[in-house]
């Protein structure tokens, strides 16, 4: 769509975001675990922009660092364009003016602080530019648009944006508010941009003023429609709260549609890369951060929590199970309460049922682990990888101090702390024979009862 | 009520459900832990039927088996016929031909995906049959009609189902749709239902058809309103994310408003069978799963996961605790953080702190089980049971291997591994003593730390 | 502000509460985690009052012993005055007769089962009096009127409350309902009171009459609005769960206007006097008990449950964290998966990542405490205390069996149980020694799966 035309997209991304209150620049903050610039870039990716170029300012070293490596599907890396001073929209578009200045048929603006910006508001805005428009200005109809300049049509053309303060009784009526995003002809772009002035009172350059020079010099001015989750910017932690929501929804929908049951939606919490095949169901209270890959038919109890894990089909994960970066669970394993793995792959119908921290290690097919499994992988400087293999029994309460390798089918007695490596089909004990001693319980509780007192 | 009548209800079931993109037959996606289609089958017999016939196709084994063991308090168990192939609602009412032709005063018609059908609802149906109508058919007012069939209502009768696409401006405008549920009287229900043809576009026998027959013939043909959740069928799964939710809340609010302090009722996770006593109180994300029985006085803390579970009056559940089938925690009993009780019972002021996993058991009264106590259940191959005696005391990291006896009052030292069992009063140990080298952790520290270099 | 006008609050707190279903007095049960009767003193309280009078009744010691504890800022601590029969609101405040018979300028009457009552309603009220009303009444304009009584204002005075039954066509159009909270000139408070009567259907004497009478005696007479939410009685449970969620999100919403993240708000439980600091990210599904602070820049993983514990800048918490009462989490440390910390320093950097119980402790900064370590606290008797010196590492499935001090740089030996204190830099073992048995792990497969069938 848009392919035969040239495109531009410049982000703003300076912005303090004082209400922030955050030491962490505005526009990195996460929605669904990615800068919520990311999503901005993405929306102009998929809108068919050849060059990004981000306008960045506050804390622009971290801006730039955490958002070069953002994947994106058409567009090449983005550039970074720093402006120094902050002296309102127009001069923060002039500051990607190199960029500008090759030539492209379309150049859109939009924020960085938008991150439910959709990519279809961009696609039509270029639409107007095809359609011979010099600058499409984006608006929306929010629930209640007391504060918001109102875009003023007049047969077909977008006549003026006027500031609330300046509207007439009639104006203010007007529901169709200016979002601030825009799509400009590319041969105009510059020249509108360089007629910007700052003659008002903060002595700043709106981007906003390109309407009023385009009518003046007979320029084709349009508003286009966008939904008002496209225009929400995002300026304190309340907002930010509002759009992850928002996002969540969009992407819980898509899940269910393609066949995903989730039983509370409103509680499984989505990153951008998820991905869960169908028939897989999902128990309310679940985190799925950054990286995570679900199979098909498999059952997530609640409270789990997942980054960075691929889980096969059929297998069952929780609840109360953590999963962390390279996790590997395979078809038909089984990952149960209070256990944790890192690192690690689970063989195909292999369990872990309860208790146990798995990390830096290889679980063989069908081997069951006993509760209160652990491998000692870390020494206090390095870590060290523990394999077990295909049907092999750990006993509960079992220590493997790694490096260590437990063979196939080996049978590893309950309590022992294992530092040698066990043949395939031997049986290890690392643990004390038991002492009992008649009445001799008796005789401590006396003790300790007497000493409380 | 109409206990005087004679009811069958038949209940449409044999749907393919291809927007649900799963492998399980829609009427077996659960609501509130129950197939939804048992829900129907609960109204139907809730509402007086006599006897409940099941109209299956698609999946139609899996559904017999799983529908035919639903508990119900009136009707017999339902009887299950299928519909080979899909020729339209009419011709699966008629799939059950022979329940039909046993002769009942009342005959129903419901839908296997509606699982909020209220039972009120087919008691107002059969009331109008009571009072002399032929047909009875259930309309709702949605918040948005467009697509439904509206019902035309001509001096209290029901004039016509006139699909949206046939309707004049005038007729658009009623808000009042058909939900397709219906009552017909018995003794002309076979002869409307044959009286059915199949000649539309789709080809299909449409059992709405039986209105305009019925009129025709001059038989009395009325409209009842039921709520929207009673004609809320189920497609996709977004629509049974909603349909749970809706049953949670009325599930909730009737155990608050019984005396149960929900404190976040949205988080608490309740199953078609839950039961909680007064003053209990329940903390935020909470799952019950089928079969649990809360007496009074308990609290369930935060992240609590319980199914088939029974918890006696004054127990304290969680936080982190899960309770699997067939834990039985008595009165004052504790069950606190990561601990994990399965096929087990918890006596009477017992506590099981943390960190636990209890499994085919049975602790005495007033017993105390160490942080990071498991019982050894099985050894790869059969399960074994652990006795722990009243006011035994198991140290911290005890692995009990079962089959085994603790005595009451008996002592066990930290870490041990018991595999005899421990007479009453006794003292067991099953641990290595301590040994400490002086400067040799310093020289460990130093050797490991030049390995990583 | 009113701060020269004297002001008494007479707080109603001696209903029953029937509909609670409890045996908890209905204004104990606890809103934010404080008595919904606390949250009136407080209102209260911030409007300036001088004194507080509670007329207590249903359960009046347990509501006095619950309520005489609440911290206040500026009021002394509360008087309680037994109302020992229910005869209406009027005869309720004259309870408290004692009091208003010392004097002040305003006295406010409230209700304690009105947690969410704001002080600015008060506030407000008082204002009206010192403008020179003598009764000022409280309306709210509620969703849904009906069952409320209306508030009749003309020329700017409140000419009468009228009961709904008792309404014309043209009255029960307002909108204005009575919340029954009123403040009265105390000069004329106790004249108004004792002309209440009781010739009414239920032989009670109410508040609301003083309206008349004052009107009767030519005294002026306002009302003035409130919020809803500060007209919000609790009845019962589903009620108080309302008052909850809004209680919440009032409170979530300061807390992110201040800089704190909240990724789910509607998922994080907070607690009365909860703090947390600014660019602190707290995930879904954390619950904050009383008695919790955390500074700037930590990280409230999600599934972490907290009361009474400090958590210091830049900390990691969970997720499935338990932090008890006494936990104090120092800068940059650690308590991950599956953890519970009570009355225990984890100190600065220190780390404690999985499966360990830390109980009665203090752990040196940059120490390693392996998974599966617990601290065996208590003997059945007593609790005891374990030191854990700076940057000692602590293998895993070790049992501290305390008392007991492992020194600075130590380093103890995995499946340890330590009973003697450890030298600074001292290498401990504690464990017995692995045999391996080639081939004896198949063999004892065999005798078992022999032995089950």
């Amino acid at each position: 769509m848009n392919k035969k035309r040239s495109c531009l997209a410049i982000i703003l991304a300076a912005g303090e975001g004082t209400r922030m209150k955050s030491s962490l620049p505005k526009v990195l903050h996460p929605v669904g675990g990615l800068p919520m610039a990311a999503h901005v870039m993405a929306a102009a990716d998929a809108s068919g922009a050849d060059a990004l170029a981000l306008v960045v300012g506050n804390g622009a070293e971290q801006v730039r660092a955490a958002l070069s490596e953002v994947p994106l599907r058409g567009a090449p890396a983005p550039e970074f364009f720093v402006q120094t001073e902050r002296l309102g929209t127009a001069h923060a578009v002039l500051a990607a003016r190199a960029a500008i200045a090759r030539g492209y048929d379309d150049v859109l603006v939009a924020f960085g602080d938008h991150p439910l910006l959709e990519s279809a508001a961009l696609i039509e805005a270029r639409a107007r530019l095809a359609e011979g428009a010099a600058v499409a200005v984006l608006g929306f109809r929010p629930s209640d648009p007391s504060g918001y300049g109102r875009l003023i049509e007049k047969e077909g053309r977008l006549a003026a944006i006027r500031e609330e303060k300046d509207c007439s009784d009639e104006e203010r009526k007007i529901a169709f508010c200016n979002s601030g995003i825009m799509a400009v002809a590319g041969g105009s772009a510059l020249a509108l941009l360089e007629a910007v002035g700052n003659g008002n009172a903060k002595g700043e350059y709106y981007l906003t003023d390109i309407v009023e020079i385009a009518n003046s010099r007979g320029l084709p001015v349009v508003a286009t429609e966008i939904s008002p989750e496209s225009a929400f910017g995002i300026n304190n932690r309340a907002q930010l709260a509002e759009a992850e929501a928002v996002w969540q929804a969009r992407r819980r929908r898509e899940l269910m549609l393609a066949g995903v049951t989730l039983v509370d939606p409103a509680t499984v919490y989505l990153s951008h890369d998820t991905e869960i095949g169908p028939d897989t169901v999902v128990e309310p209270n679940v985190w799925f951060g950054p990286g995570v890959r679900v199979g098909s038919g498999a059952r997530i109890h609640a409270f789990s929590y997942l980054e960075g894990a691929t889980v096969e089909s059929g297998a069952l994960i929780g609840p109360f199970a953590r999963l962390r970066p390279g996790a590997a669970i395979k078809e038909k394993a089984k990952v149960g309460n209070f256990c944790e793995i890192k690192n690690a792959e689970v063989g195909p119908g292999a369990k872990v049922p309860h208790l146990s921290y798995i990390g830096d290690a290889a679980i063989g097919a069908a081997a069951n682990i006993g509760a209160g499994t652990v491998t000692c992988n870390y020494d206090g400087y390095a870590k060290h990888r523990t394999e077990i293999g295909a049907g092999a029994f750990i006993g509960t309460h079992t220590s493997l101090v790694a490096p260590i390798t437990v063979g196939t089918g080996a049978y590893v007695a309950s309590g022992s702390v294992l530092t040698q490596n066990v043949p395939d089909d031997a049986l290890a004990f690392g643990r004390a024979r038991q002492t009992t001693y008649e009445g001799r319980g008796k005789a401590l509780r006396e003790k300790l009862s007497a000493r409380k007192r």
